[in-house]
Parts: C-alpha cells; sequence; structure tokens
C-alpha cells in the first residue's frame, strides 16, 4: 500500500517511499523537473533527474500535467538549504524520484486547483464540485467538520446520551415550515415527508425514557434560500433531556462549545465565559436584533462572541410565511408549538397570550443564531391549548394526536437544544456562505449543477406512484 | 438534578439521593409499599414507610401506578439479606424514600413494560412505540447500536477516514433499485431521488482527493420488504479508499470487525480468523447459497461465522425484479454497474460477458450478507462498455454524464464495501427483524402506525409542487 505523505518527515531520511497522488505543480528547471505531489495528507516535493530514471519513468515525467495521478517510488533526502520551504511541513525535505508510473491522465481543469480563484463562477464549482473540493481550503473545512462531528459525539456519549436515528420518511405535519413530500407507491395517494427536525420523534424518545439522546440529525425545510439557510437539507446537533431545568440544558450546551473551542480551535477566544443571558426584549431595544454580534472587534474572526437570548415571547404574529396551513387565528409560535410558556406566565394564555414569555433560549455567536431550544410542554392541556391558540383545525390537532395519547403514559419534564452544524461550522471557518462548508450543496435556486438535479423521471416512476405533473 | 441510578452503589449507603424516573412495579406489602424505579439506567428499590414520609408523599406512595413518572429523595441503604437481589446491579442496596412526588401519570400501558411479550400484536407495539420502547431489551439494543456506531466512526476516524456527509435530496438514476421521488417546488415538474446509497457520491469524493471515506449513511430504496430487508429507509457503514486493491479492502474490514467484536461483545467468539475467502462458484455449489451460515453449531448466536466471498459474476441475467428503466439487454449487474472487472477478465467483456469476473466482495455473517462492496471501475471506456451491456440508451447513459467526466480529471483506483449496519445488528443482538434494531421502523407494508404516516396531504401542498394524484 502507498505510504500518505503526512507521515513522512526528516526522520525517513535516507529511506525508500512508495507515493500516489495528484500532480499539484510541476516545473522544468532545465535538466531537471520539480513536482509537488498532493494527497490528502500534504504535499512533497518530488525530484525527477532523468539519469536516475528508467525510459518509461523519463517519458513519464515529461508528460505529466496539473491533476494526473501518480504512483512514484524514490528515496527521502534533505533539501539544499535554498530549496528549504518553511511554509510546508515538508518543507525541509524531498523524494528523489526512482520509479514514476502515470495511473490517470486528467484534461485541464476549468479552474485552476493549486491557485484557488475565490471568484471563480459558482455555478462551475458547482458543476465540477469533485474539483473544487480538491481546493486545499474546502478539503480543510471538510475535515474540521468531520473533527468537529466526532468531538461532540464522543463527548454527549460519554455523558450518557444515546445517539439514536429518527425516520427520514416520516409525515406532514403543520410545523411552521413547508415540507418535502415523498409519494408512497403503497398507499397511493398518500405521501411521507421529510422531517423539518426530529421534534416529535425526540419527545417521543424522552417519553420512551431514554431521558439523554442525540444525533447530528438530517432536516428538511422546503424554504427560500437565505444567507444563512441552505435550500433543502441541512444538519442539526439535536439534543434532548429529560427531568432537567433549562439553566441544566444551558449549561451543558455551554460546556460543550467552550471545551470545544479549547480542544479543537486553541487559535481562538471566547468573548465572555460564562456565555452572557440576555432578555430577548433587551437585547431587541438595545441592538434591534435578538443575534447581536458581541464581539470585542467584529473584524476578528477568532473571536468567538457566545450569548445566551432568553425569555422570548411564545406567540408571535402569524404572517403569510408561517406554513400553518388553514390556521386562521392571530398567533404563530415564536420558537415551535411545543415550546412551553413560563411557570409564571400559565395563566396569561387565556387573558393576554401576546405578554406570555416561553422557556426558549437560543444561542448566538457572532451575529448568527447557531441554535435553538426549550424546555417543552409536558402536559396534554397546556399543549391543546397552544394549538388552539395557534387555531388548528380539529383536523390539524388530530395529526399531533401521538403526541397527545404518549403524554397520557407517562411522560418525563424534557427540553433540548438543537445547533446547527453547519451555520457552526461556517463560523468556525470563517465562510461567508453555507455552500462552503457543505460537500455537495445545491445553488440558492435549489438545484445541483453536477448532478442536474432535481431531473425529469420516467412516466411510469410516476404511474406507479399514483400522481400525475399537472398541466401548466 | 436528578442522579442516574447507575451511578448509584454500596459505596453511597448512608447518603440522600434525588432519584427520578418511572414505577416500574409497585408491591403492596401490608404497611410497606415497595417500589422498583427505573430511569434510564437501571432499577433501584425504593421503600416507602408510611410514618417516614409527610402526608403528601403518604398519598402520592398511594396513589402510584406503573409508569407514573416520580420524583423521589431519600438514604440509600443496604437490603436485608433475604432482600438481596444478585440479578440486579443494585440489589444489594435500596432506597429509604424521605419524599414522593407525582410528576405525571400513567394511563394503563396497551401492554406490560415489565414483564415483555413477545407474542404481543406488533401493530399494537408499532402504535405506541414510545412504550414498547420501554422494553429492556429494546433499550438495550438501541444503546448496544449506538455504541457500534461510536466505535466504527472512532476506529476509522483514527485511521484518517473522513466523514463526509452526502446528499439526501439527490438524483434519480437507473441504479438498480426503485427511488423514492421528492418533487420539486422550485423547478415544476421535476424531481429529486432519496439516494439508494452515496456510490456516485463516493466516489466522486475519491475524484476529489479525499483517499479515505466513511459515512453512516441513510440509503432508501423503495422495495416490498423481505425477511431481512426493511421497506422505506436503512443504514449503511460507507467506505471508500483510494489507491488500495481488493485484498487492502478485505484486511481493513477484517480488522474492524474483529476488533469491535473483542471490544464490545466479549462474549462472542468468532469461528475463523482470518476469515475464510470463498469463490462465489464453490460456495454456490457447495451450499446451494451465496450466504452461507459457516458457524459450528448454527443454533448459538454467541459464534459470528463470518466469511468473505468473492469472483462474483460481474453480470446476471437481467431479471423483471431489475429497475433498469427500459434496458433492453440481457445483462445486469450482479453487485452493481461501477464494479470493476477482474483484470484478467477484461478482453471477455466483448467476447463473453456472462464468464468475466467481477472485483466484488461480499462479507456474510451468520447466513446473511452483512455488506457487500467492490473495487470500482476507474476507465472510463470500460464504464462506457459495461453501460452498454446493461443495455442503457443514449438518454440513461447521459444521467451518469457526470461521473465519466468527472474520469477524466485524475481519477484514483479506488473501491470500498458498506456494511449493512441495521441487518449487523440485528444479528448481534440476537433479532430475528429489523423492526427490533430501529427505533421508528415501518411495518411490512411501508406504514408507521404512530404517526399515521404516510398520510394525506393538504390539496394546497400539491399545488405548490405541480403535481396531482392520478384518477384511480
Amino acid at each position: 500500500m502507498k505510504q500518505y505523505i503526512g507521515d513522512i518527515s526528516e526522520r525517513a531520511v535516507g529511506s525508500t517511499v512508495e507515493l500516489a497522488g495528484w500532480v499539484h505543480v510541476r516545473r522544468n528547471m532545465g535538466k531537471l523537473v520539480f513536482v509537488d505531489l498532493r494527497d490528502s495528507t500534504g504535499i512533497m516535493q518530488i525530484v525527477c533527474v532523468p539519469q536516475e530514471l528508467d525510459e518509461a519513468s523519463r517519458t513519464a515525467a515529461e508528460e505529466l500535467r496539473p491533476e494526473y495521478v501518480v504512483h512514484i517510488s524514490g528515496s527521502v533526502q534533505k533539501r539544499s538549504a535554498k530549496q528549504v520551504n518553511v511554509a510546508m511541513s515538508t518543507g525541509t525535505i524531498e523524494v528523489l524520484a526512482k520509479t514514476i508510473q502515470i495511473v490517470s491522465k486528467a484534461k485541464t481543469p476549468p479552474f485552476e486547483i493549486e491557485n484557488e480563484d475565490r471568484q471563480a463562477n459558482e455555478e462551475l464549482r458547482l458543476q465540477y464540485r469533485y474539483l473544487d473540493l480538491r481546493h486545499e481550503r474546502l478539503s480543510k473545512t471538510m475535515r474540521m467538520r468531520h473533527r468537529v462531528m466526532q468531538f461532540v459525539r464522543n463527548y454527549l456519549s460519554e455523558k450518557g446520551f444515546v445517539e439514536i436515528q429518527t425516520p427520514i420518511l416520516s409525515k406532514s405535519t403543520p410545523e411552521g415550515a413547508r415540507d418535502y413530500l415523498v409519494p408512497s407507491r403503497l398507499h397511493k395517494g398518500k405521501f411521507f415527508a421529510l422531517p423539518q427536525s426530529p421534534q416529535q420523534y425526540k419527545q417521543l424518545l424522552m417519553v420512551a425514557g431514554f431521558e439523554r439522546y442525540f444525533q447530528i440529525a438530517p432536516c428538511f425545510r422546503d424554504e427560500d434560500a437565505r444567507a444563512d439557510r441552505s435550500p433543502g437539507e441541512f444538519y442539526q446537533i439535536d439534543m434532548e433531556m429529560s427531568f432537567v431545568t433549562q439553566d441544566d440544558i444551558l449549561a451543558l450546551t455551554e460546556k460543550i462549545f467552550i471545551d470545544l473551542a479549547h480542544e479543537l480551535f486553541p487559535e481562538k477566544t471566547i468573548t465572555k465565559e460564562p456565555f452572557p443571558r440576555l432578555n430577548y426584549a433587551d437585547v431587541m431595544k438595545q441592538y434591534g436584533t435578538d443575534k447581536p454580534d458581541l464581539r470585542n472587534d467584529t473584524t476578528n474572526p477568532n473571536e468567538l462572541a457566545f450569548a445566551w437570548i432568553v425569555n422570548f415571547p411564545l406567540f408571535v404574529k402569524q404572517t403569510n410565511e408561517d406554513h400553518f396551513h388553514g390556521a386562521g387565528k392571530t398567533w404563530a409560535p415564536s420558537h415551535h408549538m411545543f415550546t412551553a410558556p413560563r411557570p409564571e406566565d400559565v395563566a396569561l394564555l387565556d387573558s393576554n397570550p401576546g405578554q406570555v414569555r416561553g422557556l426558549q433560549h437560543d444561542l448566538v455567536l457572532n451575529g448568527f443564531e447557531i441554535g435553538g431550544g426549550s424546555v417543552r410542554i409536558h402536559d396534554p392541556a397546556v399543549q391543546q391549548k397552544v394549538f388552539d391558540l395557534i387555531g388548528f383545525t380539529e383536523q390539524q390537532k388530530k395529526q399531533f394526536q401521538h403526541m397527545l395519547t404518549a403524554f397520557e403514559y407517562g411522560v418525563p419534564p424534557h427540553g433540548g437544544i438543537a445547533p446547527g452544524l453547519d451555520r457552526l461550522i461556517m463560523i468556525l471557518a470563517g465562510e461567508k456562505n453555507l455552500r462552503e462548508v457543505t460537500a455537495f450543496p445545491l445553488t440558492n435556486d435549489g438545484r445541483d449543477p453536477m448532478m442536474d438535479s432535481p431531473s425529469e423521471v420516467e412516466k411510469g416512476q410516476l404511474e406507479e406512484l399514483g400522481i400525475a405533473l399537472k398541466k401548466k
């Protein structure tokens, strides 16, 4: 098996290595050819001296072009003093090639891999995403995303949280955003919906007695794109706990993010610990937004200004953007319809719903909301009242009957939070766009230019599903 | 915050504890009431002595019924000798209740939680899945599933694999099984498809240069249920590697399963190490199946008989079950259309395709196929030839154009394997059905009786998507 460039250090000087990867740069220096060979772990300078190579390898060295895939064997040697490159982790060594074999050739890429052009046409980048991902910046971001996920999973696992996968073929309920629908073949005329979040499942897992659940969960909302929201799918670090207060949830979450920052991002500093806890009303008055950027220096990407926003109103006025299909009344939930009112405000549900504060908590980072959560309603009577205030019809309430039924069989008090993974990674990576932290994102208008999806399908597929396209 | 029962041992004798959980069993013993209190970590015997309790707690102790949720404070004491229960981890201690508070009441569950009835009506169990999951057996299986996932993720992460999430809103391609479709609202008349596997994405990640990728990936096939296949969604431990031989893939995979078994299932023994590697032709002749049960004692659930099956034919005859919509020719891929032929058999692609063996490998465990994989085609010309042998039209080939294009920009040789997580857990847990290892499974006919999905949706939802139900 090949060796990885990242595993080769000065200690290997004098030994023979087998490398494989992509030609990053090829430089012809008179008789010598220098190749920067790139693999997933680093870049190694290869020196090709014609008289050291057999004929096939000599020809190969001549033919090499950027992005060719090659196998190279050779001996590790120290670079001469003037060749040393302190900016590279392998900058003091190089490999004197013995054999060079072209594994596969490459056409000239539509954009440069070595020098990324941040102004390159995004449509083109997405069409050739497999080349775009070769850029060091994107490749590093994907690896960082992986480390963050593993950190969170191990952290929560050690604290007794159980990761449980909840269904992706789920049910359409009027939860606030527009659902993606999946027609059922076996039950024609009926549809699954992709989950807007695992909200109901995680609450049912609390009823099931798991007490501590998490999942890095795919979520789906068929909404138009916003700067900090992708169309299509996104991931949330979904956590739910039983027998906890809002303080418990905040304390645990805060600890995760502090430990994460210290362990994985030692170059970053957290502006204020413990995180400030700000009232929604105060923060709106002071900053005019519920996601203020509290950095001391808002141009410093290595500053992490976390804050909690609490005491949100439980309800806001319903707008056209709410997808409570057919709900005719005034109120929409500020967070979602399962958020508990503050106990001291429950009486106001009847007299003055607009004054009720909820046990909602938003985590804000550098001017972005990176996670929202709440203590949930666990009293079926209160849940019914919230449904009524939203204006749900009996039919709409029936779509949540399983929740109300479940709460009759011994429900623990519970709550949680669901930090958005993509938005968190975007901020940590200093990116301005969620597409930069997603391996294969959709465009703003919901297309994948690489796969050319969504796409037309065969007539037979629609027939099997019992659906037809509407005439325009 | 409450304490967890699993954290309380004999060392806590004499101290006061705060517990919360569910009433597992309540036994009235004359003046005394014994309660087995269950939380997510264990069961604790609670002794309620009327004269030790205040009036509210005394009343609560009387009212308690199975599955009530309660807060209990009390002092830990040693059990009297005749009360010791060696079968329980907390069997030598008990808590003398000081206060008892009912948090929420429970109706009588439709089936017993304490003594699981394995013959209980499955429809009822799925309808009340949040109660079914309270059964010790299911709860343990979900925790074991979590441990297996974390083991695999940490194992692969340490070996330099990067976990990358690939799209769930993907493209419909004629890949072998029937796709679930998702109508696009922004591009009416077009559809996303849920991925049958991340096959194309993971190969494109190899083109992108990641070299070692993994993901515990949700996969979707709209197939009718089989004993060892769920309708709807399932998870695979998806791994792909560059610059590897089939031997490298087999060796790594084998090591993961051996280490997993040793670490998480010390009570189990592996029948044969290294895993036997059997030729497809031989195994069919000897056992009449390509997934033989090679245990020495097929009644022993703690015996794990792994084996590799290799040298499958690259093609089988096309049948009506293949969803190569419109493909008219004779051949269907034995594994999938991206599997490479054995190098020495490539010439046979023209003369005798039925004789070509593929670089496919199946991992078999106790009579089940728990994972398939292959070295992939990375030569666009060979890929074209395979498409032709399947009988793809130009239109169908065009649906894979992005793969053929990608292979022109420097593709490394690559391959992988994708063990099925659900089936693996099923065997490790000694279960006979995939629904027993899935938190919220669908029924065999593709319904969720708890959520009542799939369900009818509002007319407006379909109008927004530009689709209509076909008249029957």
